[in-house]
């Protein structure tokens, strides 16, 4: 099991998540978090700010060209769907501009479901 | 070291800590992150506003039978913490309806307490 | 591949990352997730409002020594950055108080940047 947590642009949230959906990726997936470059040259309120569309805020990310606000989405899939996966995140946010985002993999050594104390993959589907 | 990363229903978050606390759980838990079931077929932006108590937001969730919005409570325990976690988790949180949320557990490599340098399990209580 | 999770003081995110870009760290950094010290007698509410400046939730945790408002900061680095971004993160952290947060260090086991399918360390650079 492998958790997948790619850090994409704001507006692309829904079509990866659509295109995991149609790419049959069973996964429960998460967003949220505020997300910068980490070169520290803008103060993490501006980000907050720009990311709830307070335009001042995204004025100033303009003025920061290295500085992106981003959102994370974290999809966890069984091993034999992690290339999927990733090659579906690529596919939906590589528009070949800087800031197309990163996708990081992470070991997940146990799945439950709750209702039903299903592990592994069956937690899953 | 596990970090033990449960999707569970909001109105679960404060019973599960009460719980994981009475099971001598001397974690840190994190709340956070607007969770869906990554149907992909409700927006972000409706998820998001369901979970910050929206009325139109929430009817529109209510259409959406299979997708809900979720609390993800992280806590970081001992290995042999581990499984009693697991099982305060599920007790908890199990209603026997979709939607009781799943467990993720992911391996922590090092815990380290900032004010004293400790590491390991020192670190944690 | 590292991923750094810090739970540090809110008051100290900005001199945190700055820090750590001085040290050269050249990681993505996400700032987020309320946070508890997993003791379970306040309740979320209560936090959330402390965290977003609300006096009366302030007030009460005020009341509730062993609970502190965090923000968690996450930095992803290669291998033998790991201890410099942990170094840095106590250096600039450590007050001697209680509450000075804790560092979790986690694997990642694949890193891409999504714009040229870099992997690696190439990823993050």
């Amino acid at each position: 099991m492998r958790e997948i947590i790619a850090v994409i642009r704001i507006n692309k949230v829904n079509e990866t998540k659509k295109a995991l959906v149609d790419a049959g990726i069973p996964a429960f997936t998460a967003t949220g978090r505020v997300m910068g470059r980490g070169k520290g040259q803008v103060h993490f309120d501006i980000l907050k700010g720009a990311e709830t569309g307070h335009p001042e805020a995204i004025a100033q990310l303009g003025n920061a060209p290295r500085l992106v606000a981003k959102r994370i989405l974290t999809v966890v899939v069984p091993e034999e769907l992690c290339k999927t996966a990733i090659d579906t995140i690529i596919r939906t946010n590589q528009t070949g501009n800087p800031g197309d985002g990163k996708i990081f993999v992470t070991p997940i050594v146990e799945t439950i479901r709750v209702r039903t104390g299903e592990e592994g993959n069956e937690a899953l589907n």
